[in-house]
């Protein structure tokens, strides 16, 4: 069972991410990431996929052409947890 | 330009597709896919994504573990037309 963040524990995770934003009302964090086209976009889904499937932690997420919006959030938790601040770095870490 | 279908036409169309609903208000039609796991679910997605960079017309969609949602409407054309019941059928037979 993986557990909740703290609040404290949650603005430290959040301090060493760029651009996720916290959803308070979902307890969830959510990126945009826009690409130069579908394909370009597709690239990054399938690894964000292999992260993912790695992790064993999955996103919600949506793509429209060259845009990819990502949610991550821990249900059984009923929030936010360590995994979804591991895997927002990993996805972070595939566009450096 | 990508043409608007008429009423007919669209009727028509739908007539040869399964599962897919036609929502008026946004001009589109939408689907949604259940797999076993993620890995099922983002296979089928990489199918989708050769699909549609193939036909050059691309869905919204979006993904949640093993449910894959797609929305298909041609957005120059303000609505459904040709290019998305030719999409939708191209989806239905990666699932054959």
């Amino acid at each position: 069972m993986v557990e909740k963040l703290s609040d404290t524990e949650r603005e430290a995770g959040l301090r060493g991410l760029k651009g996720w934003i916290y959803d308070e009302a979902a307890g969830a964090i959510d990126r945009v990431f826009k690409f130069k086209d579908f394909s370009e976009a597709f690239a990054f889904m399938s690894r964000v996929a292999l992260a993912a499937e790695k992790a064993g932690h999955h996103p919600d997420w949506s793509n429209s052409y060259n845009s990819v919006s990502i949610r991550l959030s821990t249900h059984d938790a009923g929030g936010l947890s360590a995994r979804d601040i591991a895997l927002a770095r990993a996805i972070d870490k595939i566009l450096i």
